[in-house]
């Protein structure tokens, strides 16, 4: 099968002019079919408060009512995707900015109202990987931003890790699969106030040996969880780094 | 060669959402292969107002500076997009959300500065008629948003009208392409004060009449002046009609 990559970016990174331009060098390098998906929070919280809307985070994500969602969707869709986009193209990457329902590529579920309201929240039900595969193949770089559809109208706020895993599954069945995680740190740290402790790579028992240790702890649990599931369903390889290695051999290997 | 219809509607008919979802049911039942151009500048107006911007028109054009540009790609490439690409897919239409950077269908140069500094405002320079012909041939419906790209990684801003026709002039080459304009009124008046005055059929003659006799002026001059030229770069047919009446055969058609 032939290699894919498909790359997750956080906020930050696509949120500055400086830091984007930086990580689209590094993405136009990848060689082979590739597939960018970014969040853009940051941002979203920055265009919600200059409306006069209070951003509300409940275990990390974002509760979203009715006018929180225009602001995502003219974020996410419109701002970031589309300065992802035309950054892109001027580095000879054939990119197109999607959201979920774009050629109806990624359907969800509004989110149970359970012990809280997330309001406008999808929960990822189904990945069309042929539509995606065969655009791919045409040389078109799938540029997905952290939004879906429930296919009556409805678009969804959805995170942006979530996407990256679920497209990474459901485009396994076509490629080799690479998946990285790009986050601030260089990989999944042993000592986190050291940089230089990156663990190399993480087996899942090793995995729960460092959840029981309090060594990987947080906000990276969910994460790694989210990286096994992926590997559990045919991606062949995940990878946890910074935006500026993902070109080298470095960061965290997540294996079987 | 097979048909498309290619359907430009403003700002006004997708910015409300009853008038949104007659449109775009009326648009889903248009048979064969079609492509939606829109607008959004009434909503563009109202959310940069909500961020303390002032919208500066001229000439019916909208001055786009930094800021404004940031807007325009929100509402128009996000908000209006996705709504509507949502919007068409509850109702089985495979639409995909773009803007000219996207795929790199529509590259524009930034318009030199005359009398007016229109700032970050795109003149349509190339329309990668075959790309989007290939999209429209695997059963994707292209939903265009009044943006390009100078493909040096800076987004435009770009008059829909003009997107349309340079859209209709591309396919024309594809497909025997019937591009409609979507007006408040019933199609081009002999008399404005009476709906009941459709103009059935104009050719260039005609028309150059009809702008001596002051029967059409203003803002539908330009309209028709590009109409003419999409009928002479080789679009079969061009009507100005109402979004209710798209499905019927009145309206104004447009020939040489």
């Amino acid at each position: 099968m032939e290699k894919l990559t498909l790359i997750k970016v956080g906020g930050k990174i696509v949120e500055e002019p400086d830091t984007l331009q930086s990580l689209l060098k590094t993405f136009a390098q990848i060689p082979g079919h590739k597939v960018l998906v970014h969040g853009g929070g940051r941002s979203a919280t920055k265009v919600a408060a200059q409306l006069g809307l209070e951003s509300v985070m409940v275990n990390g994500r974002r509760v979203t009512d009715a006018e929180t969602l225009k602001v995502v969707t003219m974020v996410y869709g419109g701002l970031v995707s589309k300065n992802i986009v035309a950054g892109l193209q001027s580095l000879s990457v054939n990119a197109l900015g999607m959201t979920g329902a774009d050629m109806d590529i990624i359907r969800s579920e509004k989110r149970p109202v359970k012990e809280v309201d997330y309001g406008f929240v999808g929960d990822v039900k189904k990945v069309r990987g042929d539509m995606l595969a065969t655009l791919i193949r045409t040389g078109v770089v799938p540029v997905l931003a952290p939004l879906t559809h429930d296919g009556k109208g409805q678009l969804l706020n959805t995170n942006a890790d979530t996407i990256a895993g679920e497209a990474a599954k459901a485009l396994a069945a076509y490629f080799d699969v690479t998946l990285v995680f790009c986050f601030e740190k260089r990989g999944v740290l042993k000592d986190e106030n050291d940089d230089d402790s990156v663990i190399p790579v993480i087996n899942r028992v090793q995995f729960e040996q460092y959840v029981q240790d309090g060594i990987v702890q947080g906000g990276m649990i969910p994460k790694l969880e989210n990286a096994f599931q992926a590997i559990d369903a045919g991606v062949k390889e995940v990878v946890i780094t910074q935006a500026s290695a993902i070109l080298s051999d470095t960061g965290t290997r997540i294996v079987k």
